[in-house]
């Protein structure tokens, strides 16, 4: 299909993009190549989507399930009971509804970790984002369950058609559910296949200590040592980090993602934002799963990062509309889908464009600060990912389907 | 003018409503009233409007002017300069600004505290919110200053057509800024004329040092030692309070509007919410002004209010759902409006009509956990206040005209 854009604000000035297939081919002013749609952007800007570097977006299932509760109560007399009733189809509707939301609030890329990942593999395929989706293993220290596990993911590597659009990585839960035996296992596994991975580490302090305890090491000194670490990892969370542990990071240069509203949400604390950042740690942004936030809202978790850092430091200059806007749309992340992210000629054509007329956007001195503080993410009016429309004047095609799906599947989880 | 509101969702049964002119006159299954609008209420729910208890609405046209900066930087470098180029006639179109957005997010009724009162009382005439109005006072200990602001407050109390849907209180700004002569004065002319009070009370430690380094006292004991405090006053922040204070302010019934935004994005930190509320003080919930927050939106306020007690407490069950939207729409804030805000026959006709389709609330297990924790204020569908539709399905009047005053007022003040 080929697109043109019209008169979009794009770095101040007014510019027409031409889409050809999946690429950018032109931006320039006045353009008028011969396309299948004409997109009038008039009043709106050109922006890069946003990324969501951590969610269960499945879980968009379980919203408003279950809140304000303790910790393990809430898991173990909630959402664990519940979660066990899921079936593939259930997290293909799930997921529907994820990407639906995310879609809405301007969200191309994420990076997903749940199970029933053919399910996943599904939705994502017919809704056109692009993702990482993780292989889950939690195997409780058990090796009938690790070897089984083993067998699945390499099952679901080899067997899924993946491809540049929606990839494989391993997601091993945490390092207290799943064995050393494992995620050695996973760290050769990526190495050989050239696949990243992705884990929960440092959200609690009951993780830390459990840890110690048990290994004598701190979480991040544990993975070093089975050389587990490198630039490849995505570590979620990373809230309870020493000095040497943020030591090791850098060194590896591991990525961490970062989920402020989860965090404090489930009273977890508060990653040491600036001391990564002083020590050279790519941060990125996630929303965690529905059950725990309960939206995959990335103008709101900019928002809610940017006031818990000014707020725990005292330094309002500290994460700034423009670094926190920058974490959430530029990182290391998009670089896992080649040659995206980059608005530029020869680059896929994966963009948003904002409604500058919307009301959340008056008056516009600053648009980033606008994107992070005042709007929501419905500001965003029109997504394109890979030269596909998925969103044109705010509406998607399928929404109602999938709100009667995600409605009928509900109904029949509570009744099971 | 009569509507009919047919198939609403009303406590969890689906009813009718009936309003004529002012008042909700019926409340049941299968009225046919006659009606001059018939409003199509199915799939949505019939709520109580939000209540945004402490704002700067004109305020609204500095959005994103200037953002994380050092407060004393920020204040005299960026936001002092600007505001003293505001006109009366910037002030009424910000405040339409403000009102708009107020309207799109659900919110009814408002404390508002600014210079230029006649513009904002015609923009809340026109846009048909209930709002209480401060006259502000700053007389920086001057006596000249203090005797002309007195009299100038007393011609507004007289002069404007207040009503009850729109009306007066006295807004000393602060006890840093005000005089104990001006402070004195307010609290006699606000007992003779049965009018309510709204300062800003330690929101800063600076404050309190400053407070005590004046008077010996910390700022709740400064006011009480003036006979200020009472059931009438509602002070804004209430950050920096020690026992002995909140033992004050719950003595003396005095309310407080918390702004957990506002207090996050500038640092001033955090208020003691689990104390004020066990010692029976009336919390109530504002946004504060968008110079420092940057929207006028209740929905997230209310998220980051619940996340921040419970991230600052390490207790998951703190500001839960239920009590952030309690305090949100149901507070004495309200009654000073006669009759309004409560869903009977024979009360105003205040109410908004949330869309249950919209993809924010899908799926629907908890419809007060979704608007706390997943919905933005845009799945407020319609308002309508003291009988007058103020927005039909998501459509205000005069939008477009507000955004185009608006660019052309911003212009104007940038040039100034």
């Amino acid at each position: 299909m080929r697109i043109l854009i019209k008169n979009a604000l794009f770095n101040g000035e007014k510019k027409d993009f031409f889409i050809d297939g999946k690429y950018i081919t032109r931006i320039d002013t006045a353009l008028n190549e011969q396309a299948d749609v004409v997109i009038d952007a008039t009043d709106k800007a050109v922006l890069p989507p946003y990324i969501n570097a951590h969610t269960h977006a499945a879980m968009t299932l379980l919203r408003g399930y279950a809140d304000d509760m303790d910790l393990m109560d809430w898991l173990q007399n909630k959402i664990w009971p519940i979660e066990a009733k899921l079936t593939e189809e259930d997290v293909y509707i799930g997921t529907k509804l994820a990407c639906l939301e995310m879609i809405k609030t301007g969200t191309a890329y994420f990076i997903d970790m749940y199970w029933h990942l053919p399910g996943i593999f599904k939705a994502v395929e017919e809704m056109g984002l692009k993702a990482l989706l993780a292989g889950v293993i939690i195997d409780m220290f058990d090796d009938v369950q690790a070897n089984e596990l083993i067998r699945k993911n390499t099952r679901l590597y080899e067997y899924l058609k993946w491809t540049d659009r929606i990839k494989f990585c391993l997601g091993p839960h945490s390092i207290y559910t799943v064995s050393e035996k494992s995620l050695k296992w996973v760290r050769n596994f990526a190495y050989e296949n050239n696949i990243p991975i992705t884990i929960h580490v440092s959200e609690t302090e009951y993780e830390v200590e459990q840890c110690r305890e048990k290994t004598g090491l701190r979480p991040i000194e544990y993975l070093e040592s089975l050389n587990f670490l490198g630039p490849d990892v995505i570590i979620a969370h990373g809230i309870h980090l020493n000095d040497s542990e943020i030591g090791i990071l850098s060194k590896h240069k591991t990525i961490v993602a970062h989920n402020p509203v989860s965090n404090m949400k489930l009273c977890s604390g508060t990653m040491p934002f600036q001391k990564l950042i002083d020590n050279d740690i790519e941060v990125v942004l996630g929303t965690d799963g529905c059950s725990s936030n309960n939206n995959l809202n990335m103008a709101e978790e900019m928002k809610v990062m940017a006031l818990i850092h000014k707020s725990e430091s005292g330094n309002t200059e500290l994460a700034s509309a423009n670094d926190v806007y920058e974490i959430a749309t530029n990182n290391r992340v998009k670089s896992l889908f080649p040659e995206t992210g980059c608005l530029e000629v020869g680059k896929r054509a994966d963009l948003i464009l904002v409604d500058l007329n919307h009301y959340q956007l008056q008056p516009n001195h600053n648009l980033i600060s606008n994107l992070v503080y005042s709007g929501t993410g419905d500001v965003v009016d029109t997504m394109i990912v890979d030269g596909n429309i998925l969103m044109l004047n705010r509406v998607v095609y399928g929404e109602e389907e999938i709100r009667m799906q995600v409605k009928e599947a509900v109904k029949n989880i509570l009744k099971r």
